[in-house]
């Protein structure tokens, strides 16, 4: 079998465990072995003396084809950017065609920025799923579920039935899982919640949710329910091990002991929040009560880009300033979210590079000036790196971009597109 | 004379007025025109139909040398990360080709992220001079003033002659202007500090100092005089509109207020700031007020990288979250620290593109994923960009990066003499 090479000058592990100057051996889709000497039935070689090799990024939380309302509104109030800004453009632009090229644009910038992994909710999301097998990332995807008609679900009573339709046309899909995805506790009734939840569990998925994102949602929720955001999913179990409940901003200290107790993950996405000024997500906290917290952007209206080096970044020095404490949220810390806490969130092996791990790769240039010099490799990339110092991204086994180039599209012909779309949206 | 000419689908002459489809004229050191159609007598073309074309950013503080610092310590208390870390490795590293070859390095991370001139307080800043002049960056620079001996300065009694000798090297210099860099209030006495102020007077320069950086500071000085550090500074006759205060984190409201009747400038170092935990500068307050704010970096040691781009976006959702207003800070406020607010702090006629104005340009690839689609251009490059994102910067009429790679140095050959300090800083 064709075995090929990556070069480090550091290599990472694990956050804890970065080797110099090796050679990372992939055969197939697998991670064979970290070695000092190089085989000498290596076939390919990447990567350089100087290069840092770490584990890909892992996204867990985006609506992908809003990569196409970058900029739409910003600086506006949370109800005044919704309604009179994204709702109106969704209800005009979302079709299959904006969901597909919209994800295609997603794909190509997170690729390019190290991301090999991300999970989506949307609509249409077989578009999605089109757009990121032709990208070559890896996909979680999960079509929005609410109470409501959708771009893509006219009827809400067929809801359910849709997704069981779409998660069957996944069975078995190498690089695309589906998930289930009902959008909020403020969308969604204690009734779909219960049936969305079910189908998790009957097709073991991972079961995405927006939770307690702001002080108003739990207010709403309190007023309505006299529970929690977080107490009325527990009380509709709707917690466990495969819940990924994202921003988790408006958090009682009893919603933090509930969701460690129910083994949830946690989808932190602090540039969105910090943007849409929801609040500080209390991620110590939730780290010191033993939660899984994971990192993602968030879709681009509300980012506005997808580079998860920057929002690692972000991360380790938003807590430290809110707790004024500089040991909050150490490096390692902060990078194992975006990489091996992502998987286990998603139920995926990945996450660290070591002998049979997925071939998940990304290479960062160590001749950009903000790589040099290398005192820590791990600091350099949490708090020096940008996604564009990306230069080789390996997922699957399959190098998708190469010299900070995708290899599975024509980007210069996709430009043409995203640009004619572009116009529509101005229109 | 020669002219040359910058396409830009998006030229951003202000962030308040962005011209779509344009021509910006360059005709020696000076924009020319900005223009819809390309004149005749045009010599080079630079710049391409979907790129964004900016004012040259303006980073009013760091410590140039310190790159080579960068990720040497991280998510250590303060006082363990300076008495521990950062002292004994100045003390042990600190001297000329140290300061030569960092600032180089700086100066090179600057001009390829977008950055086309910056404010520098550190020692031997002859070194900054050289490596500033050889990239082709506009430097304000200033000689460490404490009141015990520095690595540059042995005899602190013979400091202010010292500067004064600096201050006469540099007369004339077309990219380089010194500045007066007493440290701080807290290691400068009273008199050493009137002493620089009237330097300063006396040759009409800058007057840089760190202020009110931590809360720790200013119970120092209180207890030792009796007044808040900007209280003593302003008993000393040292605030005036020469004057520019990095860091104004720990301010009370009589501070702020004494800060904006002297007309103070002052340096926000959002990202140094909250990666020491050093606590948030309350900015929104001091815009009310009327103050000029700027942004710097701060040091590498301490950020870890000289992004300008990174650090407005920062700066932007920071406030937001902190005040839970989405409104705080828009885009153009954002932009406009780094560009012609920083301009005025340093008294310089730049930081705006229009006719007459310094040719300080920056154009930003608008192929790269994360700048697709531009619905508004200021949104994309506060929002989504990254320091990575630029192609060509021009200084004074001079191309010093093309096609992100600099003009003006051997960046092979410098990368080989960089890593040869790293291993002697890592023995």
């Amino acid at each position: 079998m064709k075995k090929s090479a990556i070069r480090g000058g550091y290599i990472i592990s694990t956050p804890s465990n970065v080797l110099e100057d090796q050679y990372l051996i992939i055969e197939e889709d697998k991670i064979l072995d970290i070695t000092k000497e190089l085989p000498e039935d290596i076939e390919d070689i990447i990567g350089g003396d100087h290069d840092i090799v770490m584990p890909g990024l892992i996204n867990t939380h985006t609506h992908a084809a809003m990569s196409l309302f970058r900029g739409i509104a910003d600086d506006l109030p949370l109800m005044i950017w919704l309604n009179e800004h994204i709702f109106p453009a969704e209800a005009r632009f979302v079709d299959e065609e904006f969901v597909y090229l919209g994800s295609l644009l997603t794909a190509w910038e997170m690729v390019r920025s190290g991301t090999t992994a991300f999970c989506d909710g949307y609509f249409f999301e077989d578009q999605v799923v089109k757009a990121a097998k032709e990208i070559g990332i890896r996909a979680w995807v999960g079509e929005g579920l609410l109470d409501f008609p959708t771009p893509s679900i006219k009827d809400p009573s067929k809801a359910i039935d849709t997704v069981r339709s779409f998660i069957n046309r996944l069975s078995n899909d190498r690089l695309v899982k589906p998930t289930i995805f009902p959008h909020s506790v403020y969308t969604c009734s204690p009734d779909l919640l219960k049936q969305a939840f079910d189908l998790a569990q009957e097709y073991d998925l991972v079961f995405q949710i927006h939770l307690s994102e702001t002080d108003s949602e739990v207010r709403q929720i309190k007023e309505k329910f006299n529970m929690s955001p977080v107490e009325l999913l527990d009380s509709l179990g709707c917690l466990s091990e495969r819940t990924l409940a994202a921003h988790c901003v408006a958090l009682s200290p009893d919603d933090i002991n509930v969701l460690a107790k129910r083994g949830v993950s946690v989808s932190h996405n602090a540039e969105s929040n910090m943007k849409l000024a929801s609040g500080v997500a209390p991620v110590p906290e939730m780290l010191d009560a033993g939660i899984n917290i994971t990192i993602g952007t968030d879709g681009c209206a509300s980012n506005n880009n997808l580079d998860m080096l920057g929002e690692i970044s972000s991360v380790a020095r938003l807590h430290k300033v809110i707790k004024k404490d500089p040991t909050v949220i150490d490096e390692n810390t902060a990078l194992s979210m975006a990489t091996i806490n992502g998987a286990k969130a998603l139920g995926f092996d990945g996450g660290t590079l070591r002998k049979g791990a997925p071939a998940d790769v990304v290479v960062l240039d160590g001749d950009y000036p903000n790589m040099v010099p290398v005192h820590h490799a791990v600091s350099n990339v949490v708090y020096a790196a940008s996604g564009l110092n990306v230069k080789h991204v390996v997922i699957d086994g399959q190098i998708v971009v190469k010299d900070s180039r995708a290899t599975t599209i024509d980007e210069e012909a996709m430009l043409k597109e995203w640009r004619r779309i572009e116009k529509r949206l101005k229109q």
